[in-house]
């Protein structure tokens, strides 16, 4: 008898790895199998598991520059203290802005490449800024090369969605007082047909003006009266109560409205006006998703460029493009294309309307809220999709994949444990698990508006490759 | 071999019901044993049980008189829908309210019995409606008889804590929409040193009267422009952002100032005046407490005095005794000794300080929010004590004992099921369990405050009489 044929003619007990056809054929033949959900580091990738050879040690550490490194990264991320310090506009605030300069969410993409919703958006803000007569006017000035059009992320500034910004638009100054640096974004204009979802109409427009005319002044003004807003703050409390800070706002924004009401008041706006600033806000739960996205990057943007750090530093998209950006390895952006949202669509649109999934929000996950922070949003799921156990597993899962617990951002349905910061370039490739992120679909077509929300999955390419870049500059630095 | 001798003889393994101490006894002993947590029914009460027996078939269901008439109390609770419609003057609008009359929280109870937080609320309301010049003289007067006191509830009010109402007193106007009837509370006044946890000093009255001259009209006439509140809608919201109803109630409170703010500002009321609504409101969480409470109430009320129903349509307490009401058995009080909180301090506090439980505040639980809705508000527990499983195992204990689930209360992290609503006489006896109650502490001497919060278990002993007195009715009934 073969040594193979003896083992199988006695009963089996079997551990089965990975693929789990195996597994179901063996269990249809009444064969006991235990099925261990695993798979090859880096999805298979050779480059990348040489690269995680390089770079990890035999007991799975990594190596002591890269450990260090992280530790500071994640110091420094942990440290953070976002506040909303006043309310400034795009030309006067934002290093390098300039009145021909159009800022767009994601990596860098040229006009021809750009998503619809990102076309409709700078086509309005053309219009809006009294550069273009027409969005069709505005489409060939974008395209004529007239206008520079340049990533949000490279001036300080993050934007939902198609995340447009233009030199008259008012903007939230965030500051990070731990570091001193500041960052900025615009003020959510509330759902539907929006600028940001590539909606351009007369509607959008007008909003937008009485935004710069009226919101931004009156809440400029009761912030001054209030004192500077302590984001972490709000966003801790809006854990406790249900909001995730990136697809569920409506905690903190009625916090901030409880907060500044008493001042938008006492100060000089006339009553009718303060009253219709009220409405606005009240209208819109999402209010607060620009003030977590700014904070969100204040916070991050001192971990950028820390020599042999594997932290992930920003994550955004444009529509286009998914890309990433590695502590260790500054200001160099790594993409894959822009994957599809998995969600639920607002009623009349269907994922045939979807665009790719689009914006710099993601930058919360990257902070370890939003997606990260599920758990504490279970009632998410109904705006996303899914069911509320789904909601702590997501935030369970990204354990494995970030290198500490936010000491302030407590999750009550974990028992208050921290949630999951600081994405760990190395674990994601390691175990192949992304980031998951929360977030809003658009129309495909530019002028159309918002057509759903989702889950979405970043590609794990973007990681792959920014891990094999990482391995061949820390070899060059060895050398 | 005797019998015993051969059992013993044989290796065991023991099913073990009820006292744990056998079980650990085998176990020491390295018997298999499965422990079962049973106990007799009733507590072991003989007289429960007859009535027990008497009520519920060989089944285990309610005879069929009891089972439709909960299907009736079962079906107005679930079809209730209050609001609240306006702010009034208890002397106005409370039925049967007079200058010389004190409400009080709980069940009937004598001056000489009453709790010192009920006691010192008497003193500062007779004080605040200038039928005393002191504390001192007030309670003088309250133990002549010159004033009558009487329970909220005999008036279709409630009241947190000592609950004391008076003439003057600005209430609340919630009516249940779907029955018509009215249900009454004063506004909250918020924590620390406050006239339903005892207090009556300076601070207390001066509150009380600015609530009365200023507040009040202002809400009010907000309200009138708004129309009225859902509270219904409101409370439903509220439980996906992580408040229960009765000890936690961020959420509501930060809602109801959304929804009003911009009547506050668009009305008479000057610029200055609303500025300080906005602010009282802000610095008190607890606002929404006695909107929810009158909600209940408003909700509960039409259940009261269905022949053969075993719903439990009011619990409450005034700090000297546990009172609860039989839907079948009408207005009738079953009370029992006011049992002590089991909870967490305020710094300076401790359980020395503490007087027995009290308020009107468990009409929530009655209603089916409040501790039986914890599973929604686990960040509770930091307030009342405990881990964030237990709010979830709490909320899960309570549908043994209730009829139902809300159809709007839903819980997320119980994946949206409803809240376990409406009490059923029955079960709590058959079970042992009884409802779960979040309330706060009040100091047990007259004029100081809240001393804590925390959890507390009503006595089983007025179950048990209640269901007694029940099994007797309708004994009578059959006759």
């Amino acid at each position: 008898m073969t040594r193979a044929a003896e083992l199988f003619g006695q009963p089996l007990a079997v551990l089965n790895l990975g693929l789990t056809s195996f597994a179901d054929t063996l269990r249809q033949c009444g064969t006991r199998v235990v099925q261990v959900d695993w798979r090859p580091a880096a999805g298979g990738d050779r480059e990348a598991m040489a690269a995680l050879d390089a770079l990890v040690g035999a007991d799975g550490k990594a190596r002591p520059e890269i450990a260090n490194a992280n530790q500071e990264a994640i110091r420094r991320l942990g440290a953070a203290k976002p506040v909303l310090e006043g309310i400034g506009v795009a030309l006067e605030d934002i290093p390098g802005m300039r009145s021909d300069l159009v800022l767009h969410s994601g990596p860098p993409v040229p006009w021809e490449l750009m998503s619809g919703p990102t076309r409709g958006a700078i086509m309005g803000a053309l219009v809006y800024e009294g550069l273009a007569k027409s969005p069709e006017d505005a489409a060939r000035l974008a395209q004529s090369g007239a206008v520079e059009l340049a990533p949000c992320h490279h001036h300080q500034t993050v934007g939902p969605m198609a995340g447009v910004v233009t030199a008259s638009m008012p903007v939230l100054k965030v500051r990070n007082v731990a570091f001193g640096n500041l960052a900025f974004a615009t003020l959510n204009e509330g759902l539907g047909k929006v600028l940001r979802y590539g909606a351009y109409d007369d509607t959008v427009l007008e909003r937008l003006r009485w935004m710069q005319r009226s919101l931004a002044p009156a809440l400029g003004a009761a912030l001054q009266a209030h004192g500077p807003l302590d984001l972490q703050a709000l966003i801790a409390q809006a854990l406790q109560m249900g909001d995730e800070g990136h697809n569920r706002n409506r905690a903190a924004t009625s916090l901030v409205i409880r907060a500044l009401a008493p001042h938008l008041v006492e100060g000089k706006t006339a009553p009718a006006e303060v009253g219709r600033v009220l409405r606005f806000l009240d209208a819109n739960d999402h209010f607060f998703l620009n003030l977590s996205m700014a904070a969100a990057k204040a916070a991050l943007d001192p971990t950028l460029g820390i020599p042999h750090s594997t932290l992930i530093s920003a994550m955004a998209r444009n529509g286009t493009e998914f890309g990433l950006r590695v502590s260790g390895l500054g200001e160099r952006w790594f993409c894959a294309p822009a994957p599809m949202v998995d969600g639920l669509y607002l009623p009349g649109f269907s994922a045939a309307d979807a665009a790719p999934d689009i914006g710099d929000s993601v930058i919360t996950e990257t902070y370890g809220i939003g997606g990260f922070a599920m758990a504490a949003a279970p009632a998410i799921v109904q705006f996303v999709g899914g069911r509320a156990a789904d909601a702590l597993r997501y935030t369970e899962r990204m354990y494995a994949i970030t290198m500490a617990e936010h000491a302030a951002y407590k999750i009550p349905a974990l028992d208050f444990r921290g949630s999951p910061m600081g994405i760990d370039l190395l674990k994601v490739v390691d175990t192949g698990i992304v980031p998951v992120v929360n977030t809003g679909i658009a129309h495909k077509t530019p002028g159309i508006g918002m057509v759903g929300a989702g889950l979405v999955k970043p590609p794990l390419q973007c990681f792959v490759q920014a891990l094999v870049a990482f391995a061949a500059e820390e070899q060059r630095g060895r050398r």
